[in-house]
């Protein structure tokens, strides 16, 4: 383990805590019990890469490799449940840290499926896949159609830094500085369309 | 095959059974067709089962090693089509049956994680899935909020269950006991749930 | 590669791009964005053989070995998305197309299936799921009841073409006459279906 990879495991567990408490945010709004919370919370922050490593040939997936991830989310999802009003306050910090997870699982999702041997569209996907597939999983369960097939620049941001890191791969680039680049890519595409408001264009 | 497991296939069917009739009921209040009503069976009675075996990489999952499982989750969905109200006049058999396949589910999916060298966490939630997975994606499919996320000492009298068995399971205890007792704990509990009215806390 | 396989590949090809056609139109009337148009007409045109693999423990699953499929599916969905109109007027070209998808993803799913030595109902689901799971993730995503779970002759068409199939499998008929016949008894039943206004009962 060297500090780069050090960085992104730090990275990854800030990325899962986030997602959770947005998974738990979610099923507190549609009143669900202590159960459906920590539930909500597990599936948004894991099940993006849960997913990845079924199509990948993975089992089991990464969580249940390392608990480590499980409990933070259901640690994350209790403390949300005790007190969301601290939470939906935070508003502003929360979407950055959740652009900040999107950018560290779309890395993880991609360099994954390298190293197993995908191609352009799958690695692109994979990654994809990992950053946002907890958050439509989370959608679906609350009965609303997936606010990421319908809204702002959140898994477009996700499919250049996927790109990016797919064609950064091929060179002379060292793979801390691929990762890092990668992932502020989706981050700052990520940032600049909340903060301008950018849409994908509707048919 | 010595007679307690043979005990523990008789439950399992039992509960396969239970669990493809609350399916294809839900089918018919949707008013689905008779096709519907089959695959809402299936799902319901074996979804849990086929989510465990994928996450644990064994492919392809225990109903289609053994088919038996899927020609009863079909004869039952059939049975009910024909006549749906006997089975809606059912109501505390039906809800009796349910609660003794959740408990074999949830012993059968915790055993067979820990066959497979999961840990606590791991092992918990392959029980819980096991036993409550089939229907959420019920719920899911017929456009509901999962019931298993708002409602009732459901989900969690499994988490009480598969703990129980992960801890009986480092002890003395020999397995055939230890089947029997966390089964009962999850039965009782959701049996006093039901007879108490039961709920977790809401946020 | 004979000229037989050759004919089921190009089948396969037409109706991977008439499932994502039917997918990402879906995606356009929910007023969903770029980004949402493309990925309900991939999921649509691959969720099915996707999910089929996962079951048969072949990962990672055939798109992402060859990525025509993916690609295929990604210029069909730009392409509905910029002039949906063109696909809505289609009509009845359309669910021709759809019907020749439905039977050739279903003899790839059952012929699939025997070669992972299934059994008769596990390769009859395993066709079935090819056909029809993209269409029922699909309307999940929209936040609809799945089509296929209440309407009319569809995934019932496949149950006949994947019996068959299965029955000719075990006799002097050969592969290549056999994926052709079962192909066409799904075609031919699933269009006087759409001809004669067939339904399956109702409860």
């Amino acid at each position: 383990m060297t500090s780069q990879f050090n960085t992104l495991y730090a990275l990854d567990l800030l990325g899962t805590a986030a997602f959770a408490a947005s998974g738990a945010l979610a099923a507190v709004r549609k009143k669900m019990d202590l159960f459906g919370v920590i539930v909500l919370g597990i599936v948004t922050a894991t099940g993006g890469g849960v997913l990845r490593d079924l199509l990948l040939g993975d089992a089991p997936p990464f969580c249940f490799k390392n608990e480590l991830y499980l409990y933070l989310a259901v640690i994350t999802s209790i403390i949300v449940f005790l007190s969301p009003r601290r939470f939906e306050r935070m508003g502003r910090a929360m979407l950055f840290l959740d652009a900040l997870g999107l950018g560290t699982f779309l890395v993880i999702g991609t360099s994954k499926a390298l190293a197993f041997h995908l191609g352009f569209a799958g690695s692109v996907i994979m990654g994809v896949m990992t950053g946002t597939f907890g958050g439509l999983i989370r959608d679906t369960l609350s009965n609303e159609i997936p606010l990421i097939l319908q809204r702002e620049i959140y898994a477009s941001a996700c499919v250049v830094g996927g790109a990016c890191f797919y064609f950064l791969n091929d060179t002379f680039v060292p793979p801390a500085i691929n990762l890092t680049v990668s992932a502020l890519v989706v981050i700052l595409i990520r940032g600049a369309a909340i903060a301008k408001g950018w849409h994908l264009p509707r048919a």
